[in-house]
C-alpha cells in the first residue's frame, strides 16, 4: 500500500538523514557494540547535522519544524538501523525536548538546549524505579525541601542514556501524602554531588543502548531544576506520553519492516529441497501475513502521526499504537528468525539481533498490560 | 481514532440512508428471516431512493457518483444492520454494475440499466462451480456457438441473489483448450428457457440471503448476452476482484464493528459477582484488543477506499483488505459471543446470529488461502 | 499415539453401543432436528440396553460398573455422532445419577432410579438463571419452609433436557442470608402444580437438544424431594462438578476428532487445482497440526478419566480439561470448516453442523473463565 | 495432575541426580557462561556418577539400564537448570549413544565406550551443513575410497558439542548418484589430520553450549571409522531420530515448567498497584494458560516415554512431542518475560536467559515446518 503520509520536504529529509548514517554511523555500529552505548562523536554528528534539534527554537539551536512527520522519517531511518539508536536518540530529541521547551523559563532554555541541539548536553528521562515499575503513584524517590533547595534522595533504573547522560529529568515526590498529584519533574545534572550511576545493564538486546542505574543520594538542587510546577509532574508526564508512544510505535514498526523486507529476500536467496524457501506454501502464505500485518499498521501509525501533527493524537489512540505495533513487530520477528532456519539463532545475523533488540518494546513506554489497562477504562471500565 | 475518510456530502447521504433503513428496512426483518430472501419490495424501495444505481450513469436511471466513498457508506450503513443486507445489495448494485457499465454496448445498456437501478431487474453473478471452488481455470459450464447463437450447459453454486434473480451473469467456457483464457462472460435472464435454479441453499448463517444454485441446460443466448469480448471474461472478472473484495472489506469491518459497540454496551449493562462484566480485568483487556483491532483496520481499510476512488487500488492491497477484516471480523464476533455468555448461543440475540453470519467471509470472495496466495505471488514467490 | 486407556472389557463395550447407535439411532437423526429433542424412544430403547444405569446400583435397575471408563467409552460413541446426544444422556445418565444415588435415601431411590434406569423418568439440573450465570451465590430461586412443606419460587434457563425431563435437580435459596452455603437441592417432578415450561430455546447448534426455560411459582414439596442435606447444595454440586467437567472434555476430543477424521478424508478426496486439497503444503501443516493437538490432548484426558476412576481427579485437573478441550475443540472445527470451503457453510455438510454445535463448549458447564479463575486460585491469586 | 510415569527407583536417581547438580554444577555455572563451554570436569564428573553411561552395556563401563525414564530423569533435571547442559549431555549420552551401541563392531566398541562412559572421550553428532539445513539429501560432504582409506572433505554447522569433542559422527556421502542412500556415518576423531574447528559460533541463547563449525579437509579414515553399514546412514539416522526428538521434547517441557514455578513464585512476591502482581485477573488467568498447557503437554511427553520404553514410539509421535513442546515452551517463556516487567529483559534474570536458551527449539532437532510435513506425510498427503 502506497502511503501518502510524506510529501517532497520529508523524502528530501530522509535523504539527508539516511547519507548521514550511511558516513557517520554504519562504519561504527561495531564500536557501539563494543562500548555498550551510543558515543559522544555520534552525538555531536546529529548535533551538527540539526537531527537533535527538531522539536527546539531557533534561537536555541533548533530548527522548530513544527511538524512531527520530520521527527517520524529520522525515527524511521534510525529504525531501519537498529532499535538502540531511535530509541536512544528518541529519549533525547523526541520525549525529552516537549518537556525542556514547553515547561522551562527563558532562562533554563538558555541553560540547557543549545547544548541539548549540539548534542553537548546529552539527557535521559528518570521515572523507572526498581520497586515500581509501571505504577507512578508508588514512586519513592523523595524531594525535600531544606532552605532554598531541594534535596533529592532515590534510584531510578532501566533509564536509556542513563549512563551517558549529562542531564536526567528526575520525577520525585514533593508531596507524600498527595499521590499521583504530588510529583514533580527535576532537570538534574549527573554532575551534581551524590549522583551516581551504576553499571551499564547487561539487557537481552539493545547492547548498544547504554540503560542505568541511577542513584541519587541527597543531591541538592536549586529551584531552577525544578520543570514546570511543582507537584505537578504526573500531569506534565501524562501530557507528554503520547508523543513518546507514538514514537516507539513508528520505530516498532520501520523496525520490523524492515527485517522483514531483509527476510523476503533471504527467502529468495536461501534454498532448500530445489526450490527457494519462500516458494513453500508454508512460508509463502506465511510472508503474505507478514507483509500484510504491515501494511495495515502502518496505516494506523500513520494516521496517528497526521492527528498528532494536527494536535489531535488522544492517549488512547497513542496506547493503541504503542501496544499493537510493539506485538506486531515481535509477532514478525519471531516469524523471521524462523525463516532463516538455524542461522536465525546466530547473533552475527541482524534477524537475530533484532528478534532480541525487539522483546522489550511489549514492556517499555507503559507495558502492554498497561495500555490495554487504558484503553479499557476509556471504554467506561 | 477520528476516521478522516468523508466528508459533510457522505455523511449526509448517510443520514438518508439511516433513515431509509430505518424506516423501510428494519420492521421488516423478520420477513427476511421468514423469506429466506430479502423481498422484492425492498428492492424497488432501494431503487427509488437511487441506492442501487450509484455506479450507473445517470441517463439509465443512476447518480454515477464517480466517488466510491458513497459506496461505502452505503455499503457500511447496511452492514450495521446484518450481513445478508450488505452482501445482496453489494452483489448487484457494486460488484455487477460496474460489467454492465463498462462492458456492454449502447443496447445492452438500454436494456438493462434502467430496470438494475429501478430494482425490477435484480442480478447476480455466476462463477463458483460445484467441482471448481476457487479455482476458476477449472470451470466446467460451456457455451458452444450453434449458428447465431450459444448454448450454455452447466450449474453454479453458492451464487448470492440467486433465486430472485432476473438476469445473471454467467462464466461460461467458450474455448475448451484455452483453460482461464477461454471464458466468456453471459448475461442470461433466468427466465431464459433451460434455466433453472435449486432451492435456497440451507446455510449457516445470513438465512436472509438467497443463496441458490443454478442449472443452465441448453440455455440459447445471442451474441447480445455477451458481455466484454468474447475468451475474455477471465480478465475481465480479475480487473473487479478489488472492488468486489474491498466492498467484502467494508462490510466486514463495519459489521464488526457495530456488533463490538453493542458488546460493550452490554458488558456494561450485565453484571456478575457484583460489578459489570466488563469490569473485570480478563474483559476489560479483551475489550481493548478488540477496539484495538478495529482501529487498526479502519485505517487500513479507509485507505483502501481512497485508493480506490483515485483507481490505484491494487489486487493485492485488495485481498490484504479482505483476507484480513474476515479474520479480524471472526475473531472479534467469536470474543463477543463469548463476552455475552450463555446468551450469545441463542439465536434471539444478535450477536449469535452476526457470528453465524460472519463464517463464510473467510471463505468467500476468493477465500482467505487464495489472497495469500496471490500476495505470496506478488512477494516473487 | 496409541491409547493405553482401555480394555478387552471396554471395547466390547464400546461395540455394543455402536450397534445400538448404527440401528436405534443414525436412521432417526432426522427426527432428532424435527422434534428439536431426543424422542421418548431413544431413552427407552438405551434404558433396555443398560446405558443409562452405569452409575446406579443393581438393584435399583442399573449396572454400577464402578469402572468410569465405561461412562467414558458410551461418551464418546454418543459424541461421534453429535454434540446433543452425549449432552442430553450426560446430564441424566453422568451429572445427575451421582445425586440420585449419593445423597438420597433408599425411599428416594426406590422411587426413582428404576424409571431412571429404564428410561421412563428423564432427568435434568437446574443450577443457572436467566439473571445469574455463572455466579451460583447469586441465585435467586427460592424455597421456603411452609409446614411441613417447601414453596419454591424462581425461574431456570439454559436447561438441558428441559422440556423432556419428568424430574428436575433444582437449586433454591434455603437461607438467604448464608449466600453459597444457603442453596439446598430439591428434586422437583415438572407434573407438579406450578412447574412449567418455556419454549424450547432456539440455540446456535445442537438444536436436537432440548434446552429450555423452567419456571416454579409456588412449586410444594416435601422433605422428600430433598436430595442431601439442606443449605449443603452448594458443596454437594462442588462435589460432582468434576465429573461434569470431564464428560464435557471426553466429548469435545471425541467430537472434534471424528470431525477431523472426516475432514481428513474429505481432504484427500475433494481437489483442486490438479491435486488433492490436503496436499497443499498449507493445508497440509495445518492437518499435522490439527492432529497433534488432538493427539496431546487425549493422553491428557484418558489421564485425568484414569485419575477419576481411582477417585484422584482433583476439581482443578477436571477445569483444565474442561476449558482447555473446548478451546481446542473450537479451534479444530473452525479449521475444518475452512478446509471445506463453501460446503463447510452449508447446514447440510456435518462439519458446519459441528462448528455450531461445539461453540457452546467454552460457555456451559462453567465459562472457560470460570475455569481459569479457579485454576489461578489454586495458584494462590 | 500427579504424573504416573515414574517409580521409586526414578524417584531415587533423580534425587542422586539433584545432588550432583548441586554440588558439582550450580557453583560452576558461571565459569560455564565465561567459558562458553561445559568444562571437562563436568564430564569426568558426570561420568563418575554413571550419567553418561544409561545406553550403554555394563561390560563397556555403563550401567545399560534398559528403561528410558531414567535417561528421562536425568535429561529433566539437567533441563531445571539451564537448556545447554541437557542439550550437550543429551547429544553424548542420548542421541550419539545408540549409534555407538547398536551400529558398531565389538572393536569399535572396546574402543570408544569405556572413555564415552568415563567423560573422557566426548562426542557430537555433525549432520547440519551450512549450505543444507534440514535437507538431509543435499548433504555436501564426501567420502572418497582411496585404496584402503577413506578422504573426507566438506564442513559441518551448528555441532553442539562440536568445540569441545574428540569423536565426531560424521555424515558423508558416499555414492553421490544415490542421494540419501548413498550416506554413511564415520565417527571421526577431532585430532585425526585435515579435521579443524572454527570458533564457538556466538548464539542467541545457550552460551554454555560449545556450538561449532568443522571443516574437514582430507582427513582419512580406515573401514573401523564406518559406523553402520555403507550407504545406509540415511536409514541409520532415521532410526535413531525419535529418540533424539523425544529428548528434545522432554527437555523443552521441563525447561519450560521449571521456569514457569519461578514465574508464579515471582508474582507472588512483586506488587504493584497494592497488590501481587498475580492477582490481576489477566495475570492471573494467563498464569492458569500456562499451567494447562504444561499439564496437557506433560501427559503427552509420559505417554511418549512409555512408548519409547516399550520400543513403540513412532517417528510421527516423536515429531509431534518435538514441535508441540518446543512451541508450547516458547510461548510460557514469551509469557514469562512479560510477567517479569523490564528484569525479564536483564540477562541477569534466570528467565531472560531461559528465553533466549529456548528459541532455537522451535528449529533445532528438525525444524518445526520439517516436523509438520513428517506429520502431514503419514496423513496420506
Amino acid at each position: 500500500m502506497e502511503r501518502t503520509l510524506y510529501e517532497a520536504d520529508h523524502e528530501s529529509f530522509r535523504q539527508s538523514v539516511k547519507e548521514f548514517l550511511d558516513r557517520e554511523v554504519q562504519p561504527h555500529l561495531e564500536e557501539h557494540l563494543e562500548q555498550k552505548a551510543i558515543p559522544r562523536e555520534f552525538w555531536l554528528e546529529a548535533g551538527k547535522q540539526g537531527f537533535l534539534g527538531l522539536e527546539i527554537p531557533e534561537e536555541y539551536g533548533g530548527s522548530e519544524a513544527g511538524d512531527y512527520r520530520f521527527n517520524a522519517v529520522l525515527t524511521e531511518e534510525l529504525s531501519k538501523v537498529n532499535m538502540a539508536l531511535p530509541s536512544c536518540v528518541g529519549i533525547h530529541a523526541d520525549i525529552v525536548a516537549p518537556y525542556l521547551v514547553h515547561l522551562t523559563t527563558a532562562e533554563q532554555k538558555k541553560r540547557w538546549l543549545p547544548g541539548f541541539c549540539s548534542g553537548e548536553i546529552l539527557t535521559a528521562i528518570g521515572m523507572t524505579e526498581p520497586s515500581g515499575g509501571s505504577d507512578l503513584a508508588a514512586l519513592k524517590t523523595t524531594a525535600v525541601r531544606d532552605g532554598n533547595e531541594w534535596v533529592i534522595n532515590g534510584s531510578k533504573t532501566f533509564i536509556t542514556n542513563g549512563y551517558s547522560a549529562d542531564l536526567v529529568l528526575v520525577a520525585a515526590r514533593t508531596s507524600p501524602e498527595k499521590k499521583a498529584r504530588g510529583i514533580t519533574l527535576f532537570a538534574v545534572e549527573t554532575a551534581a554531588e551524590g549522583f551516581s550511576k551504576g553499571r551499564k545493564l547487561d539487557k537481552v538486546g539493545q547492547p548498544e543502548s547504554d540503560t542505568a542505574e541511577l542513584f541519587l543520594e541527597n543531591v541538592r538542587v536549586g529551584d531552577d531544576a525544578v520543570v514546570g510546577e511543582v507537584d505537578n509532574g504526573f500531569i506534565h508526564m501524562m501530557q507528554w506520553l503520547p508523543q513518546e508512544r507514538l514514537g516507539s510505535a513508528i520505530t516498532n514498526l520501520a523496525h520490523a519492516r524492515q527485517i522483514l523486507d531483509e527476510t523476503v529476500a533471504y527467502c529468495h536467496d536461501r534454498s532448500a529441497f530445489g526450490q527457494s524457501i519462500g516458494q513453500f506454501q508454508h512460508n509463502k502464505f506465511l510472508l503474505a501475513e507478514l507483509v500484510t500485518q504491515v501494511d495495515v499498521t502502518q496505516a494506523f501509525v500513520d494516521q496517528c502521526v497526521l492527528a498528532h501533527m494536527k494536535g489531535e493524537l488522544t492517549p488512547i489512540d497513542a496506547a493503541k499504537a504503542k501496544w499493537w505495533t510493539s506485538q506486531v513487530q515481535n509477532d514478525i520477528l519471531d516469524a523471521c528468525v524462523q525463516l532463516h532456519g538455524g542461522y536465525g539463532y546466530m547473533n552475527e545475523y541482524r534477524v537475530a539481533r533484532a528478534w532480541r533488540d525487539a522483546r522489550v518494546t511489549k514492556i517499555w513506554a507503559g507495558s502492554n498490560e498497561i495500555m490495554k489497562e487504558l484503553i479499557g477504562r476509556d471504554l467506561g471500565f
